[in-house]
């Protein structure tokens, strides 16, 4: 299918759109629309919230739906078609007679997967599906994970200095990063659905793992701790009562402590399995089955190592601190065995690197989109 | 003193002259020269080549020393007033009537070290110091340290994954860099006097730590190897006889393996010392001795470590590709003790951040200019 120049420009600004709902659309996906008439853009509107209007309604409010008749509409995701949170944005656009949608991808979401599209056509109305497939299916990569795999999408976040170091041998890790970079990192944690450390991690930086300034969605803390050893003096647990805090523990754990950190106001969730990748799976699929979309995992090197075994790493943000601590016992960010040849390396792909102040931010993926 | 705005664009452009020198000059320090008459460029030089021409006698004969009578001459660095391996530029200066020379550092070379700047003042001429000191500090930082210590200037380069290692569990290394990062290093093997590698990295790799295409100067190739390990087949060793190999000992080193390895065409050097410290900072001093000004370090960790420990770092060429490998036992690049607390962790300065394709290569300095 061929697109023109101006339908990939009409369809950029409606993807650019849909981004702005990152953080407080989920679970559903980010959608941007842009309506189109003689040329001109008439309406733009995007899924602002969870259980708000979708992206194709706020775009025909923002025109006035009367004036959107022989318009083409760029939706960056197959509009909807059937009764959820609200009437389907199908029945939308036909009633506003639009003259032909634009979709960037079809949603894969089982209620709806190509029952737009048919929809639409059945409506007489021209569709095209495919422009700019690639980068709306990365804007919703995280949706169309836990719609696929039942599990969070998972992005690692570490700072290292760097001679490659999370922390020294000792296990102090304050401060890698410079100030510039720590806010970026606020930022995202104000749009993820969980923060995940481990054990480890846990006590010896005793973290706060809040978004501060807060952002559009409060992360639940989370901690894998197999023992149950989070300290009750804690910060996390001394604030469990303000912000959530789930503490992902074995079967085995000492009910004591377990009952203690119950009592101190956190969510004590037991993870079967048999081994550690099997308890951090089950782990994974719980908070999926609660509908998380997007996880920012902040370490350790064991936790990290674990999720990369699991091949359960989505999405990377390291950011690399001008600095050497040396200490062949100090831990670098991704522990377990590892691979053992370094052909078989995880190779990113879209790698993007920032400088924030002297620090350096790699970012990538882990898939193709 | 009050320079103005041309004056530090001609000191600049002697800058930039002098870098020109890279690679060919040493041990000699880079020296840059631009002649100014009424506001016109009218002389460029550099110092090419050990035992050639300096800077300010380049400059000359680039105008014709009969034109530069009242000129301005722009120098990176103090004429030298010493016959060396050429006349003094001091005399030729002098009696090229320039009326003004700017001088950007002081030679802390004992035989000038301000008898430069006195002579040209005795003879009437302008003499101002200073301009764009910190930057012609920088560029001849190597130079100075090695006058100033007996040591060479240490370049510690290596390449890590996104997640801080250098290698496998297992030692695989080959390859974490893509091409253009590659052929950044060689083009750096092929201006500094030495390339040097742990016993462990030469058994690994197998390297052949040669500038490939060759550069202006061919880096004698340096095994730090307390026990005379370095196998007889490997390819260092197989191509002793055309490019030098040193290979660093212990006092207590195997005679039979030390002996191969002369036979082979190795230097064998032994290093006193009571400990790893002592023994490297011996062979530093005695590389010193040799007037090599500029060590590449390309590991491994160990070697890296003890470099660390000892404060003989003093730049840092860090490439660091978008892969993931994990392993808790693979190494990052400084091994060694390490710091304890992340607040001592050495800051580097001057850091500049390069992509290259995919990779990021992180330059900095260690001390300030």
């Amino acid at each position: 299918m061929q697109f023109s120049a101006d339908d990939e420009r009409h369809m950029r600004e409606a993807l650019q759109l849909a981004s702005l709902g990152q953080g407080a659309a989920e679970p559903n996906p980010m959608v941007g629309c842009v309506l189109v008439r003689q040329g001109q853009v008439i309406g733009r509107g995007y899924h602002a919230k969870y259980g708000g209007p979708h992206a194709e309604r706020a775009a025909l409010a923002d025109c006035g739906s009367a004036n959107a008749r022989g318009a083409t509409a760029y939706v960056t995701l197959e509009p909807c078609c059937h009764h959820g949170k609200t009437p389907p944005c199908s029945d939308a656009l036909i009633e506003a007679q639009v003259a032909r949608v634009v979709i960037a991808q079809q949603d894969p979401f089982g209620l709806v997967d190509g029952g737009g599209i048919a929809q639409l056509k059945a409506a007489g109305i021209e569709v095209e599906v495919g422009l700019l497939e690639a980068e709306a299916r990365r804007l919703n990569a995280p949706y169309r994970k836990l719609l696929a795999t039942g599990r969070p999408w998972v992005i690692a976040k570490w700072a290292m200095t760097l001679d490659g170091k999370l922390a020294t041998h000792t296990g102090s890790s304050r401060w890698i990063s410079n100030e510039l970079a720590r806010e970026r990192v606020h930022q995202l944690r104000g749009r993820v659905d969980g923060i995940v450390v481990g054990s480890r991690t846990a006590q010896l930086d005793d973290p706060q793992l809040t978004a501060r300034p807060a952002g559009v969605r409060t992360p639940v803390r989370i901690v894998v701790d197999g023992d149950a050893t989070l300290a009750p003096t804690s910060k996390l647990v001394q604030t469990a009562h303000e912000t959530p805090v789930l503490v992902a523990v074995n079967q085995d754990a000492d009910q004591q402590r377990c009952d203690a950190l119950r009592d101190a106001g956190c969510e004590v969730l037991v993870c079967g399995g048999d081994d550690h990748a099997a308890r951090l799976d089950s782990l994974l699929v719980e908070l999926g089955k609660r509908r998380m979309t997007n996880l920012l995992v902040e370490g350790g090197a064991g936790l990290l190592g674990q999720l990369l075994e699991l091949g359960q790493i989505d999405e990377v943000l390291a950011f690399v601190a001008p600095k050497l601590i040396g200490g062949s016992g100090a831990p670098s960010p991704i522990g377990g065995l590892g691979g053992a040849d370094m052909m078989t390396a995880l190779q990113l792909t879209d790698v993007s690197v920032e400088t924030l102040g002297d620090n350096v931010l790699v970012h990538g993926f882990v898939k193709p989109a």
